[in-house]
């Protein structure tokens, strides 16, 4: 049975969750079938000239475009940065494309260059190529920003959730949900005595540091932005093809966010991140990567959250914090759009 | 005197001509400041790991987005690999980023991702990583697409404008503005006896020719996209400090293209192309690559139609069919929008 309106596009299908998955699965992976796509990791590895490259690109249509915390800059600059680093690579060079709304103030777009700028300058790459389209009143919100990124995977290094294996150590570098709870306060105008901002931050330090301190025990590393922290570890289960569980008392949870998502009536969880890795560690190298972690100031709060199955292949567990245990599943549906 | 709407964005700060350049020149290019992004070129020339690499990106919002010869997909593959190409690199990995407006048919974006693939294959190139957002309904129009690629340039190869000399020849692949008029025909509804179609078609066969058969005798390659013929030789005599002269009787322009820029009151010169190729060759190699040129099927249609000058530095003058001279400009402001 057909159903109406399935074979259009729906707001889901960009909220990183299931119907994601399904359309990258169905139109681009099968149409562009390439073994390099089908890793379908954060960035493509490639070989070239001798030098093993990580290459990504990330389009940012946030809405608001000015957030607590950050703007569609910073996120632009941030959100690739963050894909090359969880790659394993030095992130060095970005591109930008803008694609800007007839009538938008050049000061707006001022600032939001200058934010590019600083990210950039924080994560230490630079923007070496850009390009500009100008659309319509009503034929694009304001402004959207394309960046790739290009970086270098030093030789011998691999992160793959292949690499997962039981027993295997889940860590967080902080907080889940910021993100995405200050862009949703902004647009619902919702206020809140601590104002929540977003966590908006390069990650390339702090997985360099991981590296350096988990060597060939760093299994792989992710951040969860759209979909939030339950879709990633599920899309780390699937491609892995373990099982996770994860103490949901362990998980890191502002006393902001949590009371604001639970008179919005929503789950953290599935709240975006946009400064947070998770990394997956040997248990002989756990200690000392967390010990990293929480050494820099954007690793403070990081801590322990789980730990890879040998058993439940393929799902991710939630122990409550009453002691049951039920399949934490990845995104379904569509709770937010243009969170990033 | 501050200009009425000067601090906004107008369609033409998007056409490629003066005010895209003051913007790109006032905005990107103050703020991000470094070397490599100041080159303006149509990629940027990184040294990684001891290669020499292009990168470029171009976002793509060509309304309508099924056009004769071409769809946005086939364009969006086209325009970067042909940023690479002219830049004297081997295209070889693409990124691609989707902002898709909610309620597009999915068989749709089945068709353009289908058409990517097809030019990505004639092109020899993959599609290795990308990304999906969706944004509501009225908040964007139909599908935009952004891709970068990278690519590999030969080492001790250098093209630039700045290697120009007097007395270079100006060699263009073939004739001009077709892919403009085939966007402008279908929008306004003008149909011919012999449909016009657009050019869009990968560069990177005919500029591997063009320097096999060159060498050092290339000087620099540009595709004449937004903004036209004219503006792509104002840049290259802006970015050498030389004159160019060019002999309108030379230049091919196609009947129904010339007659119905003639009926709509718009200079052929200014119309965007997508798959053509302008050389600047030395002279005692001018033959040899144009028998080259036209020895594929796209540059069947090769001329020279001019000379780089030793006077007259940063200006193009159009010798016209009656022999008069004039300065040919740059695009002034806006007369198309989303031709790419």
């Amino acid at each position: 049975m057909k159903i109406p309106g399935d074979d259009v596009i729906q707001l889901g299908h960009g909220s990183g969750g299931d119907l994601t998955n399904r359309l990258v699965r169905e139109v681009f992976q099968h149409t562009f079938d390439n073994p390099i796509l089908d890793e379908l990791l954060d960035a493509a590895v490639l070989e070239v000239g001798g030098s093993r490259l990580a290459f990504t690109t990330d389009s940012f249509v946030v809405d608001p475009i000015f957030f607590p915390g950050g703007d569609i800059g910073k996120i632009a600059v941030c959100g690739t940065v963050n894909d090359l680093a969880v790659s394993g690579a030095e992130p060095l060079f970005l591109s930008a494309g803008f694609i800007i709304e007839e009538g938008f103030p050049i000061p707006d777009l001022r600032r939001i260059v200058r934010s590019m700028r600083e990210a950039a300058e924080r994560a230490g790459v630079r923007v070496v190529t850009g390009d500009t389209k100008v659309v319509g009143r009503g034929n694009a919100d304001k402004v959207f920003i394309n960046t790739a990124g290009i970086g270098v995977i030093p030789g011998g290094r691999r992160l793959s959730p292949r690499c997962m294996e039981p027993g295997d150590v889940v860590l967080v570098s902080g907080t889940m949900g910021d993100h995405g709870l200050a862009i949703l306060a902004q647009r619902e105008g919702l206020s809140f005595s601590t104002p929540v901002e977003s966590d908006c931050a390069p990650l390339n330090r702090i997985t360099a540091a991981v590296l350096e301190a988990g060597g060939d025990g760093v299994r792989c590393m992710r951040d969860p932005t759209r979909g939030g922290l339950a879709t990633t570890l599920n899309e780390l289960a699937g491609q892995s093809g373990r099982g996770i569980l994860v103490k949901e008392e362990l998980i890191p949870v502002r006393r902001e966010v949590r009371g604001a998502c639970e008179m919005l009536g929503i789950d953290p969880l599935y709240l975006a991140n946009e400064g947070k890795l998770i990394a997956v560690v040997a248990p002989e190298k756990a200690e000392m990567v967390l010990k990293v972690m929480k050494s820099l100031p954007e690793g403070r709060e990081a801590v322990e959250i789980g730990e890879v199955l040998s058993s439940d292949e393929g799902l991710v567990l939630l122990e409550t914090e009453l002691g049951a245990t039920r399949i934490l599943t990845m995104l379904e549906g569509e709770p937010l759009p243009r969170i990033c």
